[in-house]
């Protein structure tokens, strides 16, 4: 019996898949203690968008680490965050006019949600969150409210408050369905909130995911995000964009709402951001939000991440032009293309955005399948959305394009097998 | 304007105190970018257990990386996780006779509190945990609810739920205090719980900090603790020991329960497990409660945690003989001795175990002046208390004696000037 | 100054509408101290069914004091208790089949529906009750968070929780009316619980008034309620009907909801089951659901209202045959008639059923208008629905044509005149 | 099978006690439709304290039906009305030199502290309410959150919230208990409440009974209530005096806790108040909290119950001089003589004043036992406290002596037996 089966929570779960220990890794290949290599659909869960142990990031942390810098400094001033923060302010704020400002907390993406909704809630006076169906953001009690999935719901074991969720865009079902038919959700919405008779309490913001990732990367329309702000705007409410997992050049750009004419008042980013693996978090808040936090109300050991702020510098790097950005969007066209015709099945769809894909088999079994037997022809690639029904495609974005091809070529070869085993 | 006070958001705390840009660190000492030292006596808020940019854990972090080792895997199985579970076992558990599984989730010790508090709910069936007052256990809304202070607490939002507060040992106020006058706030509790009249639901587990760090260095007897574990047994609840700050060799012992008898259903482990201040958090649980997680229930993508597993394998090279124990033994007498001249001063008291030591002046004002007092003379110390009343204490296990002991004569000088001033 | 304005709270409010002091009260008749009659369209917010000073009714009440009878009696078992739930299974259950059990608790309304939702959470485990928009259910806090209207949910003082309000039938705002298109909100209901992502939790019943009286007199469709029923049924969750302010008679028949084929678990009664004006509240419920009640957990000093079962036994002689609600088609077919000519104005709806008949004029100014010109004329008459902006037209089913006549001439006048200064 | 057996619900508790019919009832003596008389030692849980079918108060009630006097009227104003109101401040209110006014609401006492709770939060910005160990405040969610036994918790269904409870007095355990040890406990308050890092907060009130009824005829010292009171004051709480079992002459004067120097911003009156036990609830609030009530926000279609306003005016005749109150002196003595020699066991406590005594024999199979011997011996008298190890004797206070004597000696004698079968 392995140290895993005899000392390791039952909880474990990606290791029940993958039976198999890894050892090395490099960019978009990840491999065994055997030696065997898997090209890398997973990514970490969308963190190592530039690929495993990036030479440059690695290179940077290691010169960090020689030098003796501070690896650890809650939240005190050091010459990394300093040079994090202005990179990040040049790359990325300064370019889209977003006069924001940077919030360190707990270094995970829960935590940027939990800071995120206390704030909203203090500026507004207001208890209610609106979030939406099949959204995902995060496990602790405050975050685990927002979330939509009753199998992590069920596990709070008290009653989860506060918070109401509405479709998302015209997910999860659509009664005649057509192009903007989240529309009138909206409507219904607005109906509801002006409604002083409603029973339904105008909520401190509406928290949503450009694109639902967990969710089964749901995508939602530049038209429906517009809509949703301007009835924030109309009630008084703040508008929270979680870009956890889209975001930091998923997409084909920093954010996942990049060009949607957008102006969240809160941006939640986590995962990719630290570059390497190594944890960071981090959220843009609107100056006239964050004034009403006094200092030290959301403190956390770990918010002065060195490390993640090193690694982080060199992923700003990839936005000082539009070579990787350009390079994202043909190999996103390449994997729509690979798998179009796989919708010829009218069980299947494929949805996503950039180099985060998704294709939805109709039934986790099904995905299960396709995963395993992925796996076991060197390819590692995970399930989401509810029940694990969609196949989530979410490579390093700096993929070759052979192993891009080749990564393809037996996913699309797979769920072929598993749609006609059906 | 700097960076910071442009684009860092206005809750930053700590950089408001000390008003440098850190930029190196070795073992003890901290250096701004002027080149100024600090000698360190907050050590990453209890993280750098063993010192900055500690040089076994330095090296074998940078092994890893030069080998491209796997820096992120979520709850993936890789050979670096396996030798810190193997070595954890082998050092921690089996010569306690643990039996405790271990589980990895968001790597903060707010992620780790709450799960335990989920798995107790989920295991007995019972909302409310019982916590104590003037504990700290995070800033996320579940643990916040546990945390007792006030400025963390109204920043929620929302009401905190499903958590009672019960005085800490013979605190906060002891009304004729005597040595184990705890005991009778014990019996109020079990006569609470077995009144079926008294309108307070059974807890799911009583959470404690055996050493409340953040609530001023409050240490709980072994008495008190054995009389919370019995009335816990004794009513179905479950014990969670919060060692997130007083663990991991602080006091002396690998636990700071250790040789108290204590058998906790669960343990919360995070800030110093990790030990170059990378982040990291595990709970210990009892198989027979941890079987009620069913896999999967509580994620996090930062569960996996590379670089804190082959350092806190470092870590755990501290504990395979007495060596380092009892030389914080013979600093921690250093330090009580240094200390207890002040206590000549009624308002005045030194509290702590092992190298965890609060100096209690009364006022946070004054506490205030005796750091910003240190700071200038090259210590690095801060507050924690009610009101920043009182100055912790937590130099590296691992520092100098020379540099311990210059360290104390400023903070004892600082100290007496501050008392006489008032 | 009086006695009112000196002593009684200011929460007063009817009273601040209609300035005089009340004496006497005859069938449809209610004459303040200095002998000005009013022909009364509220009938104590339809709690006197069958007129003030009901003839047969006070006869028996005077017969049952008069040979001391027992007034009070909590829940034991008195002689005018059995004679009442006698002729209530009788005249009410037995005809329509129904095998419900009486539960008596204390005698107001907010109380009945407390109880209700305490069994459906009860029977089920769960704790969500689904209520409806514009719904009014009482005051006291578990009834309140059924309550839609923002005036009263904002007194509550604390967060009204485990209710979700939705759409009653196409209410309150139509996107796109067309009959019956209450059912699509009724879809959306089935998809919202029966996707294990919805974020939203399956609820222990759903609450409804067959017809919102408070709430502005609004008739849900046979359809739409059965189509609750049939979702209800789905899901696991009970069907409440509240039939508190429109049962008893109201709109031609004992039940509001008669002749909807439907099959309610639970139905709340008060108002007018005790006919001459004294307390008195009663759930009917399946017993299946029954029998998950412990004795006495749900108790009430009030219980056992003998004056209200005396009257309530003469009201239920008037369904012993068809009569009385023969009349009562035909008065309300009067009303109707009388007040169709008020639509011609865009702004003006005219809804109900039976002799409950909403009057919308669209803001509540001008209904407080033509109220204060009604009353000035003789007819005493209320406002309902958001904003007051609703009259509602509620006279005694026992009201004289002449009266019914008289009063609809002024009412139908005063809203002409209302609408053209508009 | 009776139609009780048939068609009234499981919950039904009392009547399973006493499985006989009551028809008729005068003063003390209740009858069933066999015959059979009961001395009534139960007096409607305290609604009868001037006896069933007072005379005056059956005289005045008749007259006002005969003469078509408003029996219903919501809080229009009354001629009755006023009457009640007149009469209650010349022979309460302005003696006591109480500036209180009343507020008439839903006619149940749960309903009077609903409203009671909905204000102290209002005026306060507070959500908690601090409430008492045995306390019992009603049924509906916001009472029942305040009411400590867990039989009637438990039935909630939702978790109750924003109520703390605290020992009342030195109950309901006492750690080496001495007169006056209840003021430990407010020292423990005081420090919670005065520590910013207790981790409880702030109450908007404390509900108390001066004599807990239901909870076992619990009597709090006047130097409790009054440190109690301090405290209030000090922390900006308000203080609700629930009297609705206690209060109307029941303990020798109008209000229990008459001559205690106490100054409540609420008091919460029903029961007793109707006299011929019509329902009718009643708060006194002081002026400065009164008027933070909007107009309407608290509302209830049973608020203007006549024959209760009727019949409360002659109760109110037993105030105009000492006779009544100072035969409940007497009869109370005569009540603590009888059952002084029961405390000669050890098991015995009795408590109480005035007219309103406990028996506490232990367990509540004991007094289940003595109140089915009485029953049969033609007493009728029920039990209290947690288990109902509590008989609790409140016979009509016009009780005549006779009827008293033989009355108790039924109830001693049986309690001796019950004692010796132990």
């Amino acid at each position: 019996m392995s140290i895993f089966e005899e000392r390791e929570s039952d909880i474990r779960a990606y290791s029940r898949l993958y039976p198999v220990v890894f050892e090395k890794a490099r960019n978009a290949v990840i491999s065994d203690e055997s030696g065997k290599d898997y090209i890398d659909f997973f990514a970490g869960a969308g963190v190592l968008n530039f690929g495993h142990n990036n030479p440059a990031m690695k290179k940077a942390v290691i010169a960090h680490l020689e030098a003796d810098g501070v690896t650890h400094s809650l939240d005190m001033e050091t010459t990394v965050k300093r040079t994090f923060m202005e990179r990040f302010t040049e790359r990325v704020l300064e370019p889209r006019g977003m006069p924001h400002k940077m919030q360190f907390m707990g270094p995970t993406g829960t935590n940027a949600v939990e800071a995120a909704i206390k704030l909203a809630r203090r500026v507004t006076g207001r208890h209610e969150i609106a979030a939406f169906q099949h959204g995902f953001h995060g496990m602790t009690l405050g975050a685990l409210a927002c979330t939509a999935n009753s199998v992590f719901r069920n596990a709070s074991g008290v009653p989860l408050q506060y918070v109401r969720h509405y479709p998302f865009g015209c997910e999860p079902v659509c009664l005649g369905c057509k192009r903007g038919c989240g529309m009138e959700s909206l409507e219904r919405l607005r109906a509801q909130y002006t409604d002083s008779s409603s029973g339904v309490p105008l909520p401190a913001a509406f928290i949503v995911e450009p694109i639902q990732a967990e969710g089964g990367v749901n995508v939602a329309s530049k038209e429906w995000l517009q809509g949703l702000q301007k009835l924030a705007r109309e009630i008084g409410a703040l508008v929270i964009l979680d870009d956890i997992q889209a975001g930091m050049g998923r997409t084909g750009s920093f954010f996942s709402f990049d060009g949607m004419d957008l102006d969240p008042d809160i941006v939640c980013l986590a995962k990719g951001l630290g570059g390497l693996g190594t944890p960071i978090a981090m959220n843009l808040v609107k100056p006239e939000h964050d004034k009403h936090w006094a200092p030290g109300e959301h403190t956390g050991t770990f918010r002065g991440q060195s490390l993640s702020f090193v690694a982080g510098t060199e992923v700003l790097e990839y936005f000082k032009d539009a070579t990787m950005m350009d390079a994202v969007k043909e190999k996103s066209a390449r994997i729509f293309e690979a798998l179009a015709p796989l919708e010829k099945h009218p069980e299947v769809q494929v949805r996503g955005k950039g180099m985060i894909v998704g294709l939805d088999l109709g039934t986790g079994e099904r995905v299960k399948q396709v995963a395993l037997q992925c796996f076991a022809a060197g390819v590692l690639i995970c399930p989401c959305g509810t029940g694990g029904r969609v196949l989530k495609l979410i490579p390093p974005l700096t993929i070759p394009d052979d192993q891009l091809e080749a990564g393809l070529k037996i996913i699309t070869r797979a769920a072929e097998e598993a749609i006609k085993a059906a």
